[in-house]
């Protein structure tokens, strides 16, 4: 860590600093110049309120200079983490296909979505069961009937499934839910994170609306911080001004989360965007810069059959998308 | 809610939209245009998904004509809520001072800023015992033994305490606290929310980084939906490109919830600028333009002392803000 | 456009804002609601203030259901427009590889450059001569010398040249290049989009920093409403609260312009990230997404090459980038 | 300024690195840390290319310690500047309230507005003559006429009188003009600044919906380099996701303007907001919090006379306006 200290500072006063920081079991190693004193803090400086250095009148502007992840950073693990689910692996090379229903409604409705997503290629079954929602009147799914579908979807396809936890009292019910997702809106509930790096279970975890990539490592950070090093990064569109679509889409995110993780990264291209015509050219560039997956709503409900259009695609519209981002996939890899 | 649909679309595809609308109990007032058919929804529309019909190949566009508030609305609650904790009111022309330090941090901190506040004009204590931080490796907090430092400045200083929840199994340990917080982080924790609701404490419901005034109104709908309209709504920065600042302090947000919401409204002028010197100008000017109610970090911690810096204010410092706040308060109302 | 009018209204108030919208020529049709009447205006309402009767306290909402672009929108032309430089085309399925360097330095370097991108399939050559700088003491380009070097290495490669305007005064050094490129922070410089109407030059429109895909078209749209219809937009990143790029990549902008318009759409990585290694993710992303072209910095510079690194390729890497971008275009085309 | 070298650069490189930044005239100052080299720059590095510099792959990062401002920075002109425009005087504890309507429409129209607001305490009129608009079909104002008709007002009331310029090449129309306004969209259009650097007018320059401060002061900067320092400084809202307001107004620009440049800073309420409703609220908020001035819509047309609303405000309403604000100003400075 850097601080910058004004020159205008009495000696008094850099003194007093300087064996603060060495309090803190820091060592400081001083740059006398013309207008500032730097000062390099050397040692586990993670522990230092950076904020509160900042903050001082007497210093212009401090600096970390290490990242800090210390599970979650590429440094520490050079090699791809891959995840494996039964007998889904993603990352190090591996492309998962995660396709369902935004929510879990009926024994039949989950069963041929699975059924047929499964025939166009998809690895996983996503598909909500307990549903965050911005109004409290509005439906907040199936809950533990809905993972039970989830469940019996998965005996008859095969596919191990995904699906969100809101509430760390209902890890119970997620006991045979392979895939544990955190939604965007939660990825700095820590208290739920805590709880989840207790379990063994993989974690899909959602970069939220305003949270940069440094916010979303530091939250992996705290569900491996507790022993569970089974996560799968998320990017699913942040907030800006732009009102066109539902969110923007960051896909410069795959290419640095590479850098900075050894963690898989998906793409969501359904919420980021909430079109289906925009599904497909996201998903396509997704897998073109490197994504270790894609995770996309496929519905079978009469209204959006008839229209065909909304966040979700038909199964044949999750066919093509599916064959589109192979083709992809080969012309990279080949 | 209107719905205007493309005459694109086909007389089977329209009328199976209308019939599916009727299906849900809403009554269609249907307007033949040129370009396009413009569809009113009349009834309770706020179980109908806006975004599902939205997302539809043949519908342009789709507007909530109606506010989709049922409690924290002007509309049904014309009057101001007044919050009585204590002897303390907020709300419908009474202001709160609520000042204390970031974290609790010991027995004589906490007693030392607790005394000096309340002497300069404070109403309300408040302090962080469960500290929500972006890193697992960093100060967490006190926890319990933080709420129990906080009751005991309660006790010396008569001033009821406001501090943060992160966990709803803790609830049993905020059973003496005066004013739940809710942090911006978890403004969308709607577990969280749902479980506060079914209290009678006093919710301090912070806005989300990047959630629209709706959404805040949306998530005190939360807690309302499960009985408790004990709700203080606080504006403390939102997030944007702006890096001079940590946030940006949206003020106009103060006289747009007093037109949408009966609920007080109350603005943290330290968290939404990260700046001890920019508390002040923001602070007066959330009185000027009508707040309900001021937030301020004070501390006494030697390093800060020294410095006189730091988003946090000195005793002396908040004295100040206090006296000039009362002034601006005097002049508008007087 | 449809107007929302309250009911609180009073017949009058209705009568006289009807009144008023009819005095601009557009026919009225009403709809009387329990809560509201909705007004359809029929006509040429592109010239109505929406913002004017938005903010009138008996409105409750306007929309425009109508997109107001009269020639640079799909609906008019439906055929992608293909625009051709000398020998090259661009949109309408023709991709366009523009490379060189930030800023014209000198002979050799832009031969230098030039040379080489053409060698790796670089279609046209791009190079600032006039350069928007943030600071008034930041170097400005080599103005009028800098054009002159372009047309030296177009004389030489045979290479169309690409190079930014900032004052429309300038146009007569303009003559002889072939696209004239407006920058972001131009985008809504309106009395200079005027004069390039009247000009029959190519030009590469780029969107601003924080403006919407609709004012980037309503952009083009001045533009062409002087006479000019040889328009490549450009989305090269936008303005969000993520500092780990420079800005925000919007890909999904070309799919959704795409649909809007029929003008051909590139994508400036480069300018969009500001960080040389997520150039070529960035690109191949682009060009699975339909991408009518790519824009990319290749640079010769010693301190460059020494470091391997910059928002700049060198040739070699750009070498790289083209070759895979038509791996993947013969992959979607295929 | 400070580069971080990593230590995985070769001894070769970084000798490479100091030697190019001695070339450029500037003193290295080398400290070797552990993980890191860090280099001081010493001397006039405001010519020194950060964003070139950070680019490197051997380094971690760069910041520039001191501020760029060699003009506008309080710096180097610890005393406010006061703007004297006749008998008006804004900046140094004068504040300056600006009214007039949006566009300027008629003779009656403007001298109505400009004797109504000059009797309720307006100091100077605005009003757009040449008006910027997303939209070319959209009213482009009265122009030349335009400001003939305000010139008019003028002579009637004593005012001066404010508006906007789009194009250096109407600078002959703005001879009699006193103070010349630089919209949002323009802050960045270099040339028009440089050209209003050679004039000795006063310019009021706003704000961008997407600049920061510091991209503002070097805009001003832009306009002293060439000789002016006539300058006030305007914010008007900025652009952000919160879709409830048109932008969402800065007021912390205030203060941390004050602090960083001795130019005066006013602020544009109606423009910020976009609601009539909003523009007492924060007109009284930005005097609070030590606003230079005000400038703020007013309007006498029979639509908006009607209907009470709109951005702008009735000659009445302003008067309350300017009442109130006055006496928050005798609040604070009392």
């Amino acid at each position: 860590m850097i601080a910058v200290v004004k020159n205008s500072a009495t000696t008094e006063q850099k003194e007093h600093l300087i064996s603060w920081i060495k309090g803190q079991g820091i060592e400081v190693h001083i740059s006398e110049g013309h207008d500032y004193t730097v000062l390099g803090l050397i040692g586990d400086t993670s522990r230092i309120d950076m904020d509160l250095i900042a903050s001082l009148e007497i210093v212009e502007s401090v600096k970390r200079v290490a990242e800090p992840f210390k599970q979650c950073g590429r440094k520490f693990h050079p090699d791809d983490t891959v995840i494996e689910i039964g007998n889904v692996k993603i990352g190090g090379g591996n492309f998962a296909m995660i396709a369902g229903p935004c929510s879990v409604e009926s024994h039949d409705q989950i069963l041929e979505v699975a059924t047929s997503v499964a025939a166009s290629g998809a690895t996983l079954l996503r598909g909500g069961a307990f549903k965050p929602r911005t109004s409290p009147y509005d439906f907040q799914g199936l809950k533990a009937d809905g993972i039970e579908l989830l469940l019996e979807a998965k005996k008859v396809t095969g596919m191990p499934i995904v699906t969100e936890i809101m509430n760390a009292n209902h890890l119970p019910l997620f006991e045979d839910v392979d895939v544990i997702q955190v939604g965007a809106r939660n990825m700095q509930n820590f208290e739920l994170l805590k709880e989840l790096g207790k379990t063994g279970k993989t974690i899909l975890l959602k970069r939220g609306l305003a949270n940069t990539l440094k916010e979303l490592l530091m939250s992996a950070e705290y569900i491996m911080a507790g022993g569970n090093s089974n996560i799968i990064l998320c990017e699913r569109g942040i907030r800006t001004f732009e009102t066109f679509t539902r969110n923007t889409l960051d896909l410069s995110a795959v290419p640095l989360l590479h850098e900075l993780t050894h963690l898989p990264v998906v793409i969501d291209p359904s919420h980021a965007t909430g079109q289906a015509k925009l599904v497909e050219p996201m998903a396509v560039a997704a897998a073109a810069c490197g994504a270790d997956g894609i995770m996309i709503e496929v519905h079978n409900d009469p209204l959006h059959a008839l229209c065909d259009g909304a966040q979700s695609l038909t199964p044949a519209q999750f066919g093509e998308v599916a064959r589109k981002v192979m083709k992809i996939r080969e012309a990279i890899n080949g």
